[in-house]
């Protein structure tokens, strides 16, 4: 099946009819639909599916003469609320695609070629990104990833029991053959469109923390109570946020506060705790720790003058990721003359936990016209997801020729 | 039974073990389960129930000799997210305690007592504070309050149906009887605190808006796009609380953005779109819409640095209510020589929407030490509440005989 049929088929799993937005969160219907989808075509293909307990799937193709340890490629299937389409999704299906490309031609790898598919990149549910991938690698430990709960108060086990899975935590022999790990995605910038190409290689991830800032008061009637007399966590919150974002902008890093939780969150009450999140990225450590320090000043002098009280934990921090340059480099090299440019992402990726763990790891990108993701407006031209197949497949003839 | 059996009685009903504040939603078991309850302590008291399709409830104590329009006193049982005990259930209590009392003294009155339980007084479910009195009086129409819909998307009607009501909503016979309205209810400052005194009879409501502010711009990808390149409605909104904060201290007014609601609320995702609702009380209608035009203006003029768009719709507005004059004096004047001082209050009550519809009205209140209220730190001394159900006793005496 081609790329476009595929693409039409996986289209409408998850997509809301009110926004054109995608909600595939980990282990709900639409996610396990497109994870059904995604077996059957493995199968289809007569890939060798193995799975761990996880979530992840890695799905071999093996024939006769591949031997050894093998090329994996693939992303993953779920998406944050109300996504796009392509990230995650781009991945898997150019994975399938780039496959029948290579049967096509007629080509027989010397070494397997597996498809991976990868859970909760987006920690849309469970607040941790990369999961699976964090899970299957020992980043994350089994015990920290027990205590997980969605917004509806619903562990990851009961969750993944709920979807039929039956879960058994923590590092496995998923990645056992695996040689090298090179990830297909959508943009999520405009460097490509800037640049005039529809594919380039990514050989960095900048560093990337997520924050969680409580802010607390006192709960209080919003008619009666004298403005003096207040102790109102979301006006720390608010002078929080808006700090944020100038700290980012003037050191040319990002800062977002883009989830908000609020106690009890009543028109006519003054809250009694404001909890958000910050997600902070930036070229380096140095740069990302000097930017959440001076956040955290401020919101700490507004919080005196407040009344209120705000503390912060790092629920997740990854440092930058270098991937393998080598093999950066010879993806690049596609064509005798031609390159595709080396590019930095500033967003977190399975590729960049898969390097961290040891394996030599590369990322391929695909020109984003848009240059939003996370949203109904993340968009990739066809033609440019077919010139991502071609790269891939190109890549993968290389690698396990 | 006396008034604090009746007290510890109801203390356990939807109480958090968490925050030892209530949630008592209109039409929730919690709610049910206190409206079972008042209805059981009215039939053991032998008083007449009577009750309307919105909900509401009045419970008549018209002994032999007791003809004609009667004296109705009795408040709300249901409470605001993570609420106080006092704040409705101490007006609906008062009042079982200030029968007793009367027959204690073997008073009989020329005219009926009735008790009133009105439902969703805070809005803290539908979002339309007095629900119940508005359906009552005509305030609301039937057919506006069909199309209202908590949190989770469930209409007034289902609502009431899955309580067990029939609904029938809109004006009914059941303020036929009623002459006039005296409300207790648990002060929610510190004037009487100030002034040194457990009881004061207040006299007027400031007018009081609810308006929904819809901030939108669009989702992105918080790690990949450019600060420059964002619309973020997140930083219109975190702008606009701060503003609302300062323009309401500045007049001595009350403004608060207390509820939030943010589209998709993601940790990686620049919201599509934040929703807020301001809560703005002030000491006249025309103050009150200077003061929103004002916040407008500013939310406005930072939408248009941000590149979001602002929207403000009034979801309610009531006008300051005055009530009876001649009431409120006969209330305050207990005693030959003693009177309890006369104030005003922020805070919408069913008191005002009776008022509004033409029953003289007024209002008693009871110290709260703690000057806070929605929250679980609302409350009164017991010796404070039994001065309370004394000087609604003597009120009731004097104005049923």
């Amino acid at each position: 099946m081609s790329f476009e049929q595929m693409w039409r088929e996986l289209a409408t799993v998850g997509r809301s009819a009110k926004s054109g937005g995608y909600f595939r969160q980990p282990f709900s219907s639409a996610e396990r639909e497109c994870a059904v989808w995604f077996e059957e075509e493995c199968a289809r293909r007569s890939l060798d599916i193995t799975r761990d307990g996880n979530g992840n799937v890695i799905a071999w193709w093996r024939p006769a003469g591949a031997t050894g340890r093998g090329v994996l490629t693939g992303s993953h299937l779920d998406s944050v609320l109300d996504g796009g389409a392509y990230d995650g999704p781009l991945g898997v299906v150019s994975a399938l695609a780039a496959v029948e490309v290579l049967q096509g031609r007629g080509f027989t790898p010397s070494k397997p070629i597996g498809i991976g598919s990868f859970v909760e990149e987006e920690g849309s549910r469970f607040g941790l990104a990369c999961l699976g991938s964090r899970l299957l690698t020992g980043a994350t430990s089994a015990s920290a990833a027990c205590e997980l709960k969605d917004r509806d108060g619903v562990g990851l086990l009961d969750a993944m029991s709920d979807a039929g899975i039956e879960p058994d935590l923590g590092p496995s022999d998923l990645l056992d053959q695996v040689d090298c790990f090179v990830e297909l995605h959508v943009e999520q910038g405009r460097d490509l469109v800037d640049r005039g190409v529809p594919v380039g290689v990514a050989d960095m991830i900048w560093p990337h923390g997520r924050y969680r800032f409580d802010f607390t008061g006192e709960a209080n009637h919003a008619g009666t109570t004298r403005m003096e007399d207040r102790r109102d966590p979301m006006l720390t919150y608010a002078m929080t946020a808006l700090v944020a974002n100038e700290q980012a902008r003037r050191s040319g890093q990002r800062a977002t506060f883009g989830r908000v939780d609020v106690q009890p969150n009543g028109t006519n009450a003054v809250p009694s705790r404001v909890t958000a999140w910050l997600d902070a990225r930036a070229e380096s450590s140095e740069h990302l720790e000097s930017m959440l320090a001076e956040i955290e000043r401020l919101a700490e002098e507004r919080s005196g003058s407040d009344g209120t009280a705000v503390q912060v934990t790092a629920e997740s921090v990854s440092s930058a990721v270098h991937f393998d340059r080598d093999l950066a480099h010879r993806i690049a090299a596609q064509e005798p003359g031609e390159r595709w440019p080396i590019i930095a992402t500033m967003a977190g990726h399975d590729a960049g936990v898969l390097c961290a763990a040891g394996v030599p790891t590369a990322m391929l990108f695909v020109r984003n016209p848009t240059g939003v993701s996370h949203s109904p407006e993340e968009f990739a031209e066809m033609g440019d997801c077919l010139a991502g197949v071609d790269a891939l497949a190109d890549t993968l003839e290389r690698l396990s020729g």
